[in-house]
């Protein structure tokens, strides 16, 4: 906390004309990406502050969540073009709801993996993993054309806002392009 | 999408070391925050490629997606503290639910703002819009102890979780601290 604080004073004592940056994205457009530590949209799609909405989540995924994010981007706040942007190397890659819930019923610590996944069996874990949809996936190209696909097919999405899939290689900084709805 | 394409390529042409960054955060934190343009968490809290989480949505809010993020933060990532950091002028707090479905009924088109939403009513809208709960708010500091206090609450997050609360002033750069959770 200290030091995310003292980042901050930094940065704040070069605020300058930040200050009049208007609420809407003045470039009109909203990216949805995850979580990862790896990935910094502002970095490697080249955006300021004041440019683009980002919605990040585990796995970039087309969420409901995602998706009232989205909606409230193009119809309260005027975005006209969506990325979908996975990565390569992402943890949500490496289990699966069964693997998740297990793991959460045998303890609340971080699980070590090794190839696979194991935890303290201390049985201080809780069941209500098994309530949750984790929404890890195998597939890469599939997940990104799934979201895409997903945000496509909403009712309150309109027809008109071009969405646009990719993947970023980690190993490379690059957008690899998977697919286009437009 | 071209200069998005463009800023890309100027960033993976001197992507280097970043190529070796492992998968789990090196500095063991996570950040929930809103989508807005105007925030750039890597610049507010200081964050290199590599360091963090960063989970974001429509308000900075404790959804259940969101929640889903965390708990794979920190049970497969290892993530030790997390932070809900909303901002002052967010566009949450300018509508809610009934305004939203309204304007949503009404058409699929971007509304406009006044002092109050305007919309189209071309009759092209759709009602699916009355079974999202949009998250909207009144309060903002309200709101932040809200989120951090459903996060505590969660049986899937461990008590030795520090969660911090705070608010972007979005005129001065600068986090407020609004509540510990420790």
């Amino acid at each position: 906390m200290d030091e995310v604080l003292a980042a901050n004073e930094e940065y704040a004592s070069a605020f300058g004309d930040k200050a009049n940056l208007a609420l809407p994205p003045s470039r009109h457009f909203a990216i949805l990406t995850c979580m990862d530590a790896r990935l910094d949209p502002a970095k490697y799609a080249g955006l300021s502050e004041g440019d683009a909405h980002v919605i990040r989540n585990a796995g970039g995924r087309a969420s409901d969540d995602a998706i009232r994010s989205l909606i409230i981007s193009y119809k309260f706040l005027g975005t006209k073009e969506w990325f979908v942007i996975h990565h390569t190397d992402c943890g949500m890659q490496l289990f699966d709801n069964e693997i998740a819930s297990d793991l959460l019923s045998q303890s609340l610590k971080t699980a070590q993996f090794d190839g696979e996944w194991h935890d303290t069996n201390d049985s201080t874990g809780s069941d209500e993993g098994k309530y949750i949809n984790f929404l890890a996936f195998k597939d890469l190209e599939k997940s990104v054309i799934e979201d895409v696909t997903r945000i496509r097919n909403h009712p309150l999405v309109p027809k008109e806002i071009p969405i646009y899939g990719y993947i970023f290689d980690v190993k490379a900084g690059k957008l690899i392009g998977v697919v286009k709805s437009i």
